[in-house]
């Protein structure tokens, strides 16, 4: 079989702590099919790691060698193999990513190193192969980069580096508060009311120190007022974006902010944003994280060259 | 068998979301048997509360007829049986039982019912009890409670009345955030930094508005810089409970404070408030369970004679 019949002619991986995604891609950087499965690397062991991308990517593999770029928790201490962290300020374009060996020599893996902060202490794993990305799309962008998730980053960007960037829990301790707390009885499981959310985040930014108390105002709403289930949750939500706001003020307040994430994530912190008289431009991650990978095995190619 | 022969004169409950506990008590109010199990009102169907509550206290039936009184979660809609609120403002030593039917004759069942504020809407179930209780040993007291727990509750008393309460899910989140998200890797399942507590909770009540950004510090410190697994549970802790007094102000800024729950967290909050320059009072909740619900069981007898 020669290598032109392959299906990809390189594999992109996005490979979190409860998730994992591969992406068979073209030369060019277009990605011909995805596959995901929940094997993220909270739950592998060590020797776990190839066979449970093998059994996403096989399909994809030739007689040939093929190159697979991975971002994310895989190169953790608990990943793969480790990946060590570069300190900030670095340009996300110039990490060099770390060979891992197998066992099925048709793989040739290697794992982008995450980011470091001394003061305050901060890390990143996976956001800083979005920004390589973003910047390979908007090269000399000077401003900063919101991107909400579990562990929402916000990141200030000059002259192709990351200069400083900090970590807000917020999409975690929504998942906890809406489905293992008290609040899961009055917080509906989709939905939302966009006016309830955009109140909630005000209230939150004109008095932060209040935040403590307005969590559990959402059970007795609910109880006492009838306070429907989304409205809970887009105030939840509110609450949340809103403390993450507050305490990421020097981030936004007259800079230039791109939003990248899962679209709909997007779409509520803009709505927050804009509250405050902020006018944010967005983008999907999903395309960032390819590009920030493709970008780095083009460097790889140079390298060999 | 003679009623003289029993061992309990009446037995107290408190009965929460997560726990059951009964205490055989003298006619003087004087605890002299504890019974406890898990069988809390989050898991029990309408028709499993009295079979768990006989699976306690059996032992101290006897012939007769045994008076037990209730208190907390058992009240609530999804309980025992309902036990509607009263509203504030409300002298909790007025609270009127609401009597149970039991299957077992030999069991008499009252309920307390809980409070409830309309503005800003706020709900209790078990803290109205011990708060008669305190009010039954302090008469007069004008002044602050601060209940510490996994819903921590401030109340404001003035004339034997309770004039307004809020809670703060403070004990809820340091559960989830310690035992459940990211931050289970730093910190660890005992142990404390008296130090890092009271700085955590300096810091939170200058700066309340950097909540958000200080809860995965705790894992980038851990990550970074070796930070200990007792420091780590000291700063989230102070965090917590910084931001919780940081919203609860109005009721301690100048005000008698007596703070009552289990004797760690007073601690806790005791030290917190003295980085405030507050010196609280303290007191055990048990007691005032048992003195609130020995109280509502008088009232009983004096309306029956």
């Amino acid at each position: 079989m020669s290598s032109n019949l392959t299906y990809a002619d390189w594999i992109a991986v996005d490979w979190g702590t409860t998730h994992l995604r591969a992406w068979a891609m073209s030369a060019d950087g277009t990605p011909r099919a995805e596959a995901r499965s929940d094997d993220g690397m909270g739950r592998l062991a060590r020797d776990a790691f190839e066979p449970a991308l093998l059994a996403l990517i096989e399909p994809w593999l030739g007689a040939g060698i093929m190159d697979v770029l991975a971002c994310g928790m895989v190169g953790s201490r608990q990943g793969w193999a480790e990946a060590p962290y570069a300190s900030v300020p670095t340009k996300p374009s110039e990490l060099a990513p770390v060979p891992v060996a197998t066992n099925d020599h048709r793989l040739r893996v290697w794992i982008l190193p995450g980011l470091k902060q001394t003061a305050p202490p901060d890390v990143m794993r996976g956001e800083e192969t979005q920004i390589a990305g973003f910047l390979a799309a908007a090269p000399g962008f000077d401003g900063v980069l919101c991107m909400p998730g579990t562990h929402a980053k916000w990141v200030q960007i000059s002259a192709e580096e990351v200069v400083s960037f900090r970590t807000f829990m917020t999409g975690e301790l929504f998942d906890l508060l809406a489905g293992h707390s008290v609040l899961r009885h009055s917080v509906a499981g989709e939905g939302t009311d966009d006016d309830a959310f955009r109140e909630a985040v005000s209230e939150t930014l004109s008095k932060p120190e209040m935040l403590a108390q307005r969590l559990f105002s959402i059970r007795a709403g609910q109880l006492l007022e009838g306070l429907s289930g989304q409205t809970a949750r887009a105030r939840l939500s509110g609450y949340l974006i809103g403390a993450e706001l507050s305490a990421a003020r020097p981030y936004w307040l007259g800079q230039d902010v791109v939003i990248a994430g899962a679209p709909a994530l997007v779409h509520s912190y803009a709505m927050a944003l804009a509250t405050q008289g902020v006018t944010a431009r967005t983008s999907d991650a999903d395309p960032l994280t390819r590009l920030g990978l493709m970008r780095a095995r083009s460097t790889l190619k140079e390298s060999a060259s």
